[in-house]
């Protein structure tokens, strides 16, 4: 029986939704590692939809599940219907949706809310002892769930750095080729397209990310 | 100056637009390889638009630059500004948006219309002598364009195959971690997600598609 990991999504696309490249990427190294995984969104609407050319918001209404599903070729279950006890370890691609759709992160900053079976989910992980893995601005998700003490990346952003200080988060500054680990908690971030100008770049921080999820699952707490 | 390599969309999708995982793995092996890229997509009309959910078409329209546009993280162009003479080579990801976008394929087979722009520039980039690499369902398009003489892999789909003997075209037998070269017309093809059954296994096929393309920019014709 090989190794599950459940990736969550927020859309399809950058600006709106889950990382198009950091999504790929994150499942090409699990799928290289024989580690199977499995895609899980909330069956929810879209924030807004950004038309991506422009980089505009346009008049159309778009469901994360539905979105996702193409990121997934179509292989997604709605998130409730995730449990940590089917899996070994979560994934969170990063992606605007994740402050959007995932959280109100982009509106709200540290006052921000986050979705209810989100916050359950990655709860469940944390207390089974699980491996976290997030990339990219989805490290601001740990301390608005988890409150203080656990040390995540977002790379060197000024600004998301101070939100995380102030939720009580300890932020750790990154390169993007390197991943901060929080070996108490389990907590694996890397910076992702918060840093990175092009594909290998990205893929740098996300394989090292998988690479390490994948020894923390062999390491039983 | 780097070598320039042109990417054509179709779309973000595999139900109706571009194979997102051939796209991202395209454009990852250039980046590593130190290879620039330009993605172009047309300015029309989807086809369709398939809820990769459920796998049905939708009550909904969308235009094929603007979704192409996610899967470019914005970087991209209308693809009647695309010019041979700017670039050494161009790559077509598979998806079926290749079937139902830049071309009818999906519903006409061998007598399907390839779009105007599209076939233009295909053969601009033939009659240089640049190379040309396709993947997935892609390469029913070499035949469509160009008539007989060329060598193709779609892997082993007998009903493509046979539309592609229809269309006057050669086609290969190819396994999903292999590529087929028509050196004579300096064209190379990978089955990906015609036999893929994971991201590693279309990696595989892709990267080898994508390193032969960047060795034929240097052999001069």
């Amino acid at each position: 029986m090989s190794k599950q990991v459940a990736i969550v999504l927020a859309g399809c696309g950058v600006q709106d939704g889950s990382e198009i490249y950091e999504t790929t990427l994150t499942l090409l190294r699990l799928d290289q590692l024989g580690v199977a995984y499995r895609c899980f969104a909330p069956d929810i609407g879209h924030h807004e939809v950004i038309d991506h050319r422009r980089g505009e918001a346009v008049e159309e209404s778009r469901n994360v599940l539905v979105e996702s599903a193409r990121l997934a070729r179509g292989e997604i279950s709605p998130l409730d219907e995730l449990s940590a006890s089917d899996f070994d370890a979560v994934i969170l691609p990063g992606g605007f949706g994740v402050a959007k759709n995932l959280s109100n992160f982009a509106e709200a900053g540290s006052d921000m809310v986050i979705h209810d079976v989100l916050r359950e989910v990655l709860i469940e992980f944390h207390d089974a002892r699980k491996p976290i893995g997030l990339m990219c601005i989805a490290p601001v998700l740990v301390p608005g769930v988890f409150g203080h003490g656990i040390a995540v990346t977002i790379g060197n952003d000024p600004g998301v750095a101070g939100a995380i200080s102030a939720m009580g988060g300890l932020h750790r500054t990154c390169a993007v080729d390197d991943i901060v680990v929080d070996f108490e908690h389990r907590v694996v971030t890397t910076p992702a397209y918060m840093l990175a100008t092009g594909v290998a770049e990205a893929a740098s921080g996300i394989f090292k990310l998988v690479e390490r999820i994948n020894e923390m699952i062999d390491i039983k707490p």
